[in-house]
């Protein structure tokens, strides 16, 4: 059976029908005002109509930023919309008639890559979506990982530094504020005031505006010491953090994705070198292997699908 | 149907007949020598034959302090015995002709907490097991957290200090060496040390001895503010890791157990502050209760002998 | 001999004539614009010859933010002031034919306060000046410590937590960040939104605006449990700070000034706690005492006064 | 004039005639028992008489571990012999008919590469002696540092991790515990556990007992990652320290000594490559430079000697 999945961003959405083996058949992208709830909700009825015009499906999955309620009918808190404890299925309802599931966007991408991407072939997997910020996915024994308050994965919120940089979340510490774009772009501009001498190449890609992750990116691709120490830095941290992950549940592999992880092995190769040197017990027990998502884009679309049409 | 569980720490085995209900119906413990792994297996395989004299049972579950593979047959690695990739399960078959599950003993002391005791109710919990080091276990969606390779559950071994106190593992900052009875005893001596004019009631009941646990959970019942306040950082560590587990996965309920738990309410309630001070957009989701075991010695004899009879 | 001394902010200057017992006999305020250093060198003689018409002196010292050459002579750099190896003795020479020493800002307070201030009877202190960041000023054995370089007393750059908050300089973790008036300006707003439920009278306080520092102080006077935790970190890092200071160069007094410590006993009884529990070897050493500053706003006048006259 | 130096360590004394120059003359040493104080003040003198037997001198100087009293009369408190607020001058005087100066060893040494040896051409400096610990002097505008309460220099207790390593002193994360013998040891020791496969080298060197810091140094020059990573990290946390020195103090030289420095550049480089790092506002304020000690074990003695001639 075909199903429609509905990526909502913060600023536009985009919805497909996937069929079973994860491919998405046909696609529609809306532009949307994140303060304008009602708006959000007229342009995922509509993209499900148009895309029902030349398909039949039979669910609708929708993933979203935020914190979805255990039943998956509501978003409790969305950091970039307007949502506080928000029906979406019962307002969805009114214009859809098949069955809605809410899902976390993270959780979405996580699923995916766990049914169609790079983890297909294992049954215990997490997934850290790499990108402004740090989502995060848990599928264990082969389920994913809802929590009692429908709150896991919020990987992003485990505190790695006591007295750290603070998060948007008004905490000390976060993992997010260490292993993200976001972190990525603010070491980048901090190292441009504290190490002057050290970040012509990134000043240059800057020119008069503010240094972004894609001068990063870009000057560590073309071999900036820096640059590359940069994303060392943010290897770094991603890698404590599954080895945080790897003691408390043990899973087979962790998939780096989201927009950082273009930067491949630039990004890859020092997560495994920290994940390694963090692994308590090494050698003996089993370990996780580290690798980068297969599905882009789409992953959002691909999961949510999947997780209505089961 | 009855089984039988086995409990076998460093220096004593302790094995009892359990009933469907998780009663302990029958019980007979021996001392062992931990470095004849030999004798630790006949000891395991006398004691059950012992219990079989009286109980018909019709499993046996064994739980032991280390990694066990995740086929439940083997002990990759023993911190207290000398056991490295130790076919446990075919020794011991050599003398006990019963099904036979092999099992962490934290992981085993958490199933009894969820089967039986504090966490009967709910279907996602975390149990931590604050002795000496800090073990422990997760249950989640009803199932037992074994991990892709046999380690879930190694949460002392999550790192909350980058640079912290050295770990016996090798790697520095891990959570057991803040939240465990080892943490607590070295605090002690530290702020002895450190703070002679606030020592007083810990070091007269010390003696001329070092400060232990007991010393520290004996002054702080008396109220002595510096033992009151060691149980407070205790417990801030462990809160603070508790925010981590329900950030990562959202259980309902974390279970603290333990020797060190004894001290009830000293510890209790400084855990439950710091997790309310340190859990991510507390108020836009739900939260876990935080309970103190039930279940005392005898949860890893329960929680063994039924996974062994499941 | 009296003396003139120039306080140079970053939008206004405030001269006065100070006599031989730290006492300003006249003094003037004018309003100036960071971004012209000309106009500001113009608004200094206008203001010291204004001051001259009625009094005699014979030195000036000016105070300003900033690295100071070694000769006292030249700005290095300054954070406020578009300053870069600025010859600013020479610049003012032009216009005023007497004496001219140029000092930082924080140096000439913490000199005050050794002259004539909470500090008059001791030989060693280490001054804080705990504004919107973290000056600070060491007099040892009498003498100002300037520094090979003129850039000692930077002490709100020393790091304070390995991995910590970025600081303005580019670097993390550095004592401002902890002991500043921005550090509990953050602070608040962080625990708003981390804890809505405990920040009540914080938020109403602000209104429709952002929280501020004097809302922090306004909110600890009147008894709100949050804004008196808030004081009560930012003399936890700052004790810390003074105790590496005190291990380091073992002063008599820490005096701690600046528009923060308005607080008075809410902010110096933290410290107190906090000093007494970070210093090492407590008990087996003698330990400076910690006291408010006594000179307000004119200590800078006053500093810079006695400076030059010396 | 000459003077003679001793310098009392834990289990022996070292004791010389000094020139003018610095040039120890002549020299004895004599083993001592900590346990016995009597008996240590017994060998000074008697090995002062030995060395005026053939020399003329006008002043004795002594330099211990510990904290010595502001009029350098008596030591407070020492780490390794049973000193606590022990009149050392007084009972040296029944013996010793010439002026006697007591004086941190630490200081002593610090002192003698300031008058003689590295540093003799700088105002301002601060002595690092790593050692089994991290000793610390500052001479500052050509004065030696004392402090107010004759505590100055122990700069081995600033902390520089918040919640790190236990220190001897009872604290947590004090600098001794990351730059100082004790800490190469240890973290070799931890790294034996936790990187086993990277061990090797130490691992031989070792045999059947535990690393030993020369063991890391013989490593480390023949090329062995392991240990050379782990002078790297030693050179790294002494890099973070001198900024911390620098932004307080500001010297013209740090001088590093010490046992652990006969490791030279293995240890010199990493610590200068850190201090790049950390050193606030660099490029925008004049530098330290950081340089090897060149008086070796003479230094305590040339040193007390020249304090007590002066």
């Amino acid at each position: 059976m075909d199903a429609i999945g509905v990526d909502i961003g913060g600023t536009k959405i985009a919805a497909g029908v996937v069929d079973e083996a994860g491919t998405v058949l046909s696609q529609v992208r809306l532009d949307t005002d994140p303060d304008n709830p009602g708006a959000i909700e007229a342009a995922v009825i509509s993209a499900v109509a148009q895309l029902r015009r030349t398909h039949t499906v039979g669910a609708v999955g929708v993933a979203a930023a935020g914190f979805v309620s255990p039943r998956r009918d509501a978003v409790l808190f969305a950091p970039n919309i307007a949502w506080r404890d928000h029906p979406l299925r019962e307002r969805l309802a009114a214009g859809i008639d098949l069955p809605i599931v809410v899902e976390n966007d993270a959780n979405a991408a996580g699923w995916a890559e766990f049914r169609f991407g790079r983890a297909r072939a294992v049954e215990d997997m997490v997934m850290l979506t790499v990108g402004t910020g740090l989502g995060g996915a848990l599928v264990l024994g082969g389920r994913l990982l809802r929590g009692a308050h429908g709150a896991a994965g919020e990987i992003g919120h485990m505190q790695v530094v006591p007295g750290g940089h603070y998060c948007g979340c008004g905490h000390e510490g976060c993992w997010e504020m260490y292993g993200s774009g976001r972190a990525l772009t603010r070491s980048a501009r901090a190292a441009a005031v504290a190490y002057p001498d050290r970040a012509g190449a990134l000043l240059e890609l800057a020119g008069d505006k503010k240094i972004q992750g894609p001068h990063v990116t870009a000057a560590a691709q073309a071999g900036d010491p820096l640059a590359i120490e940069l994303f060392a830095q943010l290897g770094f941290w991603l890698g404590v953090g599954i080895a945080d992950l790897a003691a408390a549940v043990d899973p087979e592999m962790a998939v780096v994705g989201g927009g950082v992880a273009a930067a491949g092995d630039l990004l890859l190769e020092p997560i495994r070198a920290s994940f390694a040197r963090h692994l308590s017990a090494r050698g003996y027990r089993g370990e996780l292997t580290i690798e980068l998502a297969e599905l882009e884009n789409e992953a959002g679309i691909v999961g949510a699908a999947d997780l209505a049409r089961n």
